[in-house]
C-alpha cells in the first residue's frame, strides 16, 4: 500500500470545477453558507461521492457525511473532512481543498479496490466560515455539542434571514440526529493560511496546536448631532471613540508578540451620513494567541481600554465577549507525521491560527491536521493560492495517515 | 407696518404638520431628497402657497420658487427660502424651519393685504443636506453657477440612481433655466444647530460669517487576507489604518480651538467581514474652521498625516478633496440686525457653523441669515426642537428684514 498515490490532476481539476460555483472576476469565490450557490456545491459533492460507490447522509444542521464501508461495520469510521462555504471574497482552496481531497481519497481507493478494516466517511460542515450566520465553525460545533442546535437554528442573517429556513430552502435539512455517527479518528487537510511553511520551505506542516480564539461585538453609543455646528467639546462622537479603540485592537496584538493576533473586520455606522457625527457604531474584535493565558491577559487589555474610552469620553461601550474557543492540541496529530515522513515529503511542526472544524471534532475524537503551504501566505481573499504539486502531497499524507488507523485488508 | 406680526400658532401647526412626512418613531423625519417623501412635502409646500396668491416656478434643478409680485416687477425680488429634505434621522426644524417661515411672511402679508414695491419669493432648494447625494446645497450651488447643473443631474446615489431620473419621477424637473430669476437680496432664517444662542440666552442670532468647510472622500486600499493566520507584521489592514486617520481628525480640530471641527460620518468597510481582514475602507472627512488661514492649515494636517500612515503601512491611501467652500461674508446681516433690534429681541452676532444656501446666495446677491436657538444646540437628530416662541421670533424679523429691502406701498 506504501507506493498507492493520489492523482494530482484529477485532485486539481475537480478544485478549479468547484471554483466554478461563485466564482468572482479577480479568480476567487463568493459562496456563502446555505445560499444556492452552496446549495450547488453540495449537490456536486455528493454526486462525486456517489458515483465512487459512497452513501449520503445529512444531519439536522445541514453537515453531509459520505461513507465508505469497511469490511468490519462494527468499527468506529475514520474520518476527513472541511467546509465548502467561502467568505464574501475567498479563495478557491480555504475549505474546499480538504473536502476534495477527501473525495480525491475515495476516488484513489475506489479506482484501486482497496479494502479498508473501519468504514471511511467524508464530512462537509455547515458554516464554517462565520460570515453570513455567526459564529464560525458553527456545523460543527453543534454535531460535538458546543452549540445547541435549536439555539443555532434561529440565527439569522444580515436580513434577517433564519438559519433553519434556509438548510430547508436549500434541501439541506436533514433528518439525522446531529452527533449520533460513529467515528474513531477525524483529519482535516487544510491550506495553511498562513506565511510559515513557504518561509521554512515545507511541503507539510504536521498541526500539534489550534490558537485560542476571542470574538466580541463592540457596541459604541454617542449622540447624534449636526457635523458643522457642534463644538468638539460638545460631541458624543461614536466613530471617534471606536477608531480609538480599534488602534487599540491593533496595538495589544502587538503588546502580545510574536503570536498575538487582533482584527477588527467587521463595522457599521449609524446613521453614516457624512454631515452627522455618528450616534452609534457597531464593530467586531477578534483576538488571538496559542497561550490562554496571554490571550486571557488580552482580553482584559480590551476591556480596560473599552472602559477607560467610555469614562473619557461621556458615552457607553458595550463589550459583548460572544465566543470563545480555547486552544486545542490535536492528539492524532503524530498520524500525520508517520505519513509524512513514510511519503518523504519535508515537514515541520506548525500551529493553526485559523480555527477549523477539526478544532471542535477533537473534543470527540482524536483528530490531527495536515497544512500545505499557501501562496505569500495569503487566504480569505481571492488571489489565495496553492499549486497542484503542494495539494498533491496534503492529499497523500491525508490518504495514508487515514489508512493506517483505519487499517488496509489484504 | 411696524406693529405687524406673524401668527406663532399657525407657523408652529405648518411646522408639525410638514413633520408628518417621513416622521420616525424617535420623533424625527427621514425625509431624503427627490424621494415620494420629499414630493409631498414640496407639494404641500406649493398647495401653501399658491393657497395665498402666489405663482409656482420650478426650475431645471427642481428648485422652487413662490412668487408674490409687488408693485414695481421690474425690481429684483426680495427672497427667502431653505429646503425641505433632511438627514435620515432628522429633525422637524433644520431647513423646513425656513421654508415654513417664508409662507408665514406670505400669509401675514396676505391677510394683512400688505402690499410691497418689489416682488418677494419663497425658495425652496434642492438636496441642501448632502445626504442621498452630494455635495451639500446642490440645489442653491447649481443656481448660482458653482456647480454645473448637467454634471449634477448625472450624480448617483448608493442605489445607482441618477439625480435627473428621480427629479423627474418625483415631477419636479422644471423648465426654468437655472439662475435666471431677477433678486435683489436673500435672507434665510434657520434653527442655529448650535449650543451658542442657547447658552447666551439670545432670542436671535445675526449671522455676519458663514464658517469655511473642506470635504474629503479618504479610501485606503490594502490587503485582505485571513484574520487567524496573518501574522500582525505581515499584514496590509486597511481598517486599522483608517482608524488611526479618524483618530487624527479629531485631534486635528481640537489642535485647532476654539473653532476648528472635524468629523467622520460616513465609513464602509471591504468586505466587512469578522473573519478577514479589511482590504479597503473608505469614509468621508470634514474640516472647518471660520477662519481660510487655519482651515488650509487643517488641511495640510490631514494630508500629511495621510501620507505619513501609508508610508510606515505600506498601503495606499488617496485624499479626495471633492468640495472646498471658502468662508463667506453676509452683507445684508444688517437688514436682520435692524428688523431684530426694532421688534425688541434680544440679539448677538453669530458664525455659521453649517453650510447653509444662503451661504451660496451670497455669492449673487446681498444675503443674510436669521439664527433661532436650538434645544441644547442639537441638530441633525430626531430630537432637535425649537419652542414655538422661538420660531415666531425668528420669522418676525425674516419679514421686517423682507419688508425693510422690499418696500411697503401705502
Amino acid at each position: 500500500m506504501s507506493e498507492l498515490r493520489i492523482k494530482k490532476d484529477r485532485l486539481w481539476d475537480s478544485l478549479m470545477e468547484m471554483a466554478k460555483i461563485g466564482k468572482t472576476d479577480k479568480g476567487g469565490c463568493n459562496r456563502l453558507a446555505l445560499t444556492p450557490l452552496d446549495k450547488q456545491a453540495r449537490d456536486l459533492f455528493c454526486q462525486w461521492c456517489e458515483s465512487v460507490g459512497c452513501t449520503i447522509s445529512v444531519d439536522k444542521f445541514g453537515n453531509i457525511f459520505a461513507r465508505r464501508e469497511g469490511t468490519d461495520s462494527s468499527l468506529g469510521a475514520v474520518c476527513t473532512g472541511s467546509h465548502l462555504d467561502t467568505q464574501p471574497t475567498g479563495g478557491k482552496f480555504d475549505g474546499v481543498f480538504g473536502v476534495l481531497s477527501g473525495v480525491e481519497v475515495l476516488r484513489t481507493l475506489h479506482e484501486n479496490n482497496v479494502v479498508t478494516q473501519a468504514p471511511l466517511e467524508v464530512s462537509v460542515w455547515t458554516n464554517e466560515e462565520g460570515s453570513r450566520f455567526q459564529p464560525a465553525m458553527q456545523g460543527s460545533g453543534v454535531y460535538v455539542g458546543r452549540f445547541d442546535l435549536e439555539k443555532e437554528w434561529e440565527k439569522t442573517d444580515v436580513d434577517g434571514k433564519r438559519l433553519k429556513d434556509e438548510l430547508e430552502k436549500i434541501g439541506y435539512l436533514g433528518d439525522e440526529e446531529v452527533g449520533s455517527r460513529h467515528m474513531q479518528a477525524f483529519f482535516e487537510a487544510h491550506i495553511e493560511q498562513g506565511p510559515i511553511l513557504e518561509d521554512e520551505e515545507k511541503e507539510i506542516g504536521v498541526v500539534r496546536l489550534g490558537q485560542g480564539i476571542r470574538w466580541y461585538n463592540v457596541t459604541v453609543t454617542g449622540r447624534e448631532s449636526h457635523a458643522g455646528s457642534t463644538p468638539m467639546h460638545l460631541r458624543a462622537d461614536a466613530l471617534a471613540a471606536s477608531a480609538n479603540i480599534i488602534a487599540e485592537v491593533e496595538k495589544i496584538a502587538h503588546r502580545h508578540k510574536p503570536n498575538g493576533l487582533g482584527t477588527t473586520g467587521f463595522l457599521q455606522v449609524y446613521p453614516n451620513s457624512r454631515n452627522t457625527i455618528p450616534g452609534s457604531v457597531t464593530f467586531s474584535v477578534d483576538l488571538r494567541n496559542p497561550n490562554p493565558d496571554v490571550l486571557a491577559q488580552m482580553d482584559r487589555d480590551l476591556n480596560e481600554f473599552c472602559q477607560s474610552i467610555a469614562d473619557e469620553r461621556e458615552l457607553a461601550v458595550e463589550v459583548d465577549h460572544f465566543w470563545y474557543f480555547a486552544p486545542v492540541e490535536f492528539s492524532a496529530s503524530d498520524n500525520v507525521e508517520i505519513a509524512a515522513k513514510k511519503l518523504g515529503y519535508s515537514h515541520m511542526d506548525i500551529f493553526a491560527g485559523a480555527g477549523h472544524d477539526a478544532c471542535y471534532m477533537a473534543d470527540i475524537v482524536p483528530s490531527g491536521m495536515v497544512f500545505t503551504p499557501c501562496e505569500n501566505g495569503i487566504s480569505h481573499n481571492e488571489i489565495e493560492f496553492t499549486t497542484p504539486e503542494q495539494c498533491e502531497a496534503g492529499c497523500n499524507v491525508l490518504m495514508h495517515a487515514m489508512l493506517e488507523v483505519a487499517g488496509v485488508v489484504g
